[in-house]
């Protein structure tokens, strides 16, 4: 590894054209390959990034100052994740496949033509990695799992907080779909934002993706909407994950809840895009009390001098807030490295400046803010922008109907006596929600419909079946689910 | 109709804030009802609209110029969809319902929570009408129809070229909503451009939709990816929809593809997104000979003013051009009104100078290319921008594997011994298209996948059966096709 004991020098011009260049000539031949075939090319990733644990898991460490432990478990979650949308692949029903036949009756007043429609790859993909999950929403992460499994090339930006580890994944990744037979720029690694921003901007590249901060991501997103031709741009951007608490529960088993939340806020040392930061809670329940003299874990450095320097700078602002208080801190003062803290309001102090108090502090900080009655939990929601989640710590006989549809429309996950840290890779997960949650409210970025974002349909019309796409043609060699004249009709 | 019969205001300023807010407060009862109950709202709408054929149609006539034929059919074609889109929220499909059940031993390295998925509208739409579909694509239009049925309210941004048309089917639409019982603030009609702007800009609007000119619809996609908070902009700007024809095909029928060319590129004057626009036949086979001698029809006055002079000017440009000539024109010179046009070039006329050579001149005419062999035809495809259309005029032992690769690629319909004018409403519909066709390369205008532009995903975790959407409850009370653990399980 000496070659990369110095920082990874940014992508060259000349580099980033041939690189370009490249996942534009492996487009056609990646698309053609059959579902089943992708498949297998996401396999020989999730093998080999596998097989090299013990050497990618030490550079993690050292450049993220994430546990060894939770490192493991994220390279676990990373190889599954290609695995998944391997078995996505084979299954079919992500094609969307649509067969209506020829209908000279069709009652909309002119005869149906034979109409059939699937759902092809948009073309080569800008990843751009996140910081907080170095293997999961990083170089072999979700997104290029997604666009992989779709029949995009991928060109990831490595995030520069670690760098080291994205060379040797990408190297890891890039041998093991050489190997497998992939097409030559099927994958390529882009350092240095400069050789991202003009990725996006080149008209060979149909679509970005991004995990990261608002300022970020609402840059590369306004980037990719003003190109000649825009593309869509899928940024997870920031959240503040409300948790409110009924007064019901609070009484029921505030301890519990207490002991969850710190859990949950403190986790990977809040770095999580899904940390509760602000917490709703009844007053004079004992919730605030039982904070207050909650155990909150020791400082612990944060992923890098960047987001360490963010961290202080926010929650600086957000305690010379005269709205809010320190509530608890962790064992050492706010400093290098910063310590666990919550600060309290009120609700009201909410309600009057809702846009500073719920600044998302990256780290390991929320906000507690106790209500007067639960009719105030309803605009409370309502003064929340977009949110990846929104919990509600209730009882069966909590009357949260109206709290549930507000929070359904403010967020892209509502929770139910859960945390929201810990976002499980399923077919019903929706990790996304209205902006600044991210910059395509209709798109999630985690779970098996994540494919569907670097998708786009064709219709073929009156097509002889020797010049159909497998997925139409009337014998269904792929055996995939498909809408036939407007009926489920599986293979 | 005295009431009518002066050119409708613009909105007020103090209007339009109170049909911002009627919509905004209608959001949540209008997304509260059974798909069941938005369905009769539909019908309702079509029922009345139907009924109001004989006030609607001899007014867009007068407007619009076009045949009480062709307006008769667009209105059958208009409630059609109405009631299409009712059979999509009785059938469910459209939610696209997964439900993940709990999984201890889910091989992510985690649990696996209870996670149920559903679709959820987006909130209230402005639509921006088309001029020449002023049924179809105007104010009980297909995007109106699509967005009510996801359940958004609408704001119907009145087309200036019909007013009068718009405000009596707005009328018809209100009325009908009301008596079916419609939250009020479901619909109102928007007039003038500065209004259609500003509720683009406001933000209790959430996605906005249109039909038009690559310019016009490239403003307001500007506006509504630059507000602070972004919004999903469905546009359909424009199209070439070139047709290439085989040498195989020009040899074996030659004389009707002639026909068929000059049919669908005169149809309706030649003012549909979907006209063909370039037709590439083999040289010496005697297509540009028949297409010389070809009977155009006579000239016929275009929609409105604007439109003509637009046509007048496009068409000039063309003549202009030295790469260009004339191989047919009808019976009147180029004038007030336009005769149908017929330009020819050559292939490498074409390569050299495709941008020009390929725009769009909305109205009868069209541009014929003489190829030298079929190799020309995968760069001459390769050679267009993103098309709502692309054409093969071929026969069954045509080799056009690569052709169609391509034009899967450039467009989002591709047709085969048809023409692409008349845009079936069904099922597999897909009507886009990478830009400029459209701003939204994933969605379609027509077709019940429309209804997917306005909705958007949430996932519910761990919750509780009794405050979960019908949709995801354990006995399925509206009886839909869910994914249930990674399997597609019907009702």
């Amino acid at each position: 590894m000496t070659v990369l004991s110095s920082v990874l020098p940014p992508t060259a011009e000349t580099e980033l054209e041939a690189v370009l260049s490249a996942a534009h000539s492996a487009a056609g031949p990646l698309a053609a390959l059959r579902p089943g075939e992708r498949a297998r090319l996401l396999e020989a990733v999730a093998d080999a990034v596998d097989a090299a644990a013990d050497d990618l898991v030490p550079v993690a460490q050292t450049e993220t100052h994430l546990a060894e432990g939770r490192l493991r478990g994220e390279l676990q979650r990373t190889t599954f994740q290609l695995r998944l949308f391997a078995e996505v692949l084979r299954d079919g029903g992500y094609l969307d496949a649509r067969i209506d036949h020829a209908d000279p009756e069709w009652p909309m007043g002119a005869p149906r033509p034979d109409l059939r429609r699937v759902r092809i790859p948009l073309g080569p993909v800008v990843v751009f990695a996140a910081s907080n999950f170095p293997f999961a929403f990083s170089v072999a992460g979700g997104d290029t799992a997604s666009a992989l499994a779709a029949g995009c090339p991928v060109l990831l930006k490595a995030h520069s907080g670690h760098l080291r580890l994205s060379k040797l994944t990408a190297d890891v990744v890039s041998s093991a779909l050489a190997e497998a037979g992939a097409p030559q720029g099927t994958f390529a690694l882009l350092v240095g934002t400069a050789a991202g921003s003009a990725a996006l901007k080149d008209p060979r590249v149909k679509a970005g993706s991004f995990t990261g901060s608002i300022p970020g991501g609402r840059a590369l997103f306004d980037i990719a909407s003003s190109r000649p031709e825009p593309i869509p741009f899928y940024g997870e951007l920031g959240s503040n994950n409300p948790v409110f608490v009924t007064e019901a529960a609070a009484a029921a088993r505030g301890g519990e809840i207490a002991k969850g939340f710190v859990s949950s806020f403190t986790l990977g040392a809040g770095q999580f895009c899904t940390k509760p930061g602000t917490l709703f809670v009844p007053a004079g329940s004992g919730l605030v009390g039982a904070l207050r003299q909650a155990a909150l874990p020791d400082a612990a450095p944060l992923l890098n001098d960047r987001i360490q320097n963010g961290y202080v700078e926010v929650l600086g602002a957000l305690e010379r807030n005269p709205r809010l208080s320190v509530l608890a801190q962790g064992s050492a003062p706010l400093a290098d490295p910063p310590t666990p803290t919550l600060l309290l309001t009120t609700a009201a102090d909410m309600l009057a400046e809702p846009h500073a108090l719920q600044t998302e502090c990256f780290g390991p900080t929320a906000v507690v803010v106790e209500y007067d009655g639960e009719s105030q939990l309803v605009p409370l929601a309502e003064s929340f922008e977009g949110q990846l989640t929104a919990t509600i710590q209730g009882t069966d006989t909590c009357d949260v109907a109206a709290l549930v549809e507000v929070l359904s429309r403010k967020a892209g996950r509502v929770l139910w006596n859960q945390w929201p840290t810990g976002v499980s890779v399923t077919y019903a997960q929706q990790h996304g929600g209205p902006y600044p949650a991210t910059t395509a409210v209709g798109s999630t970025s985690v779970g098996t419909a994540a494919i569907e974002r670097f998708l786009r349909p064709v219709a073929y019309q009156g097509f002889p079946q020797h010049l159909l796409p497998e997925a139409l043609r009337d014998d269904n060699p792929l055996g995939v689910s498909r809408l036939v004249d407007g009926r489920r009709a599986d293979a």
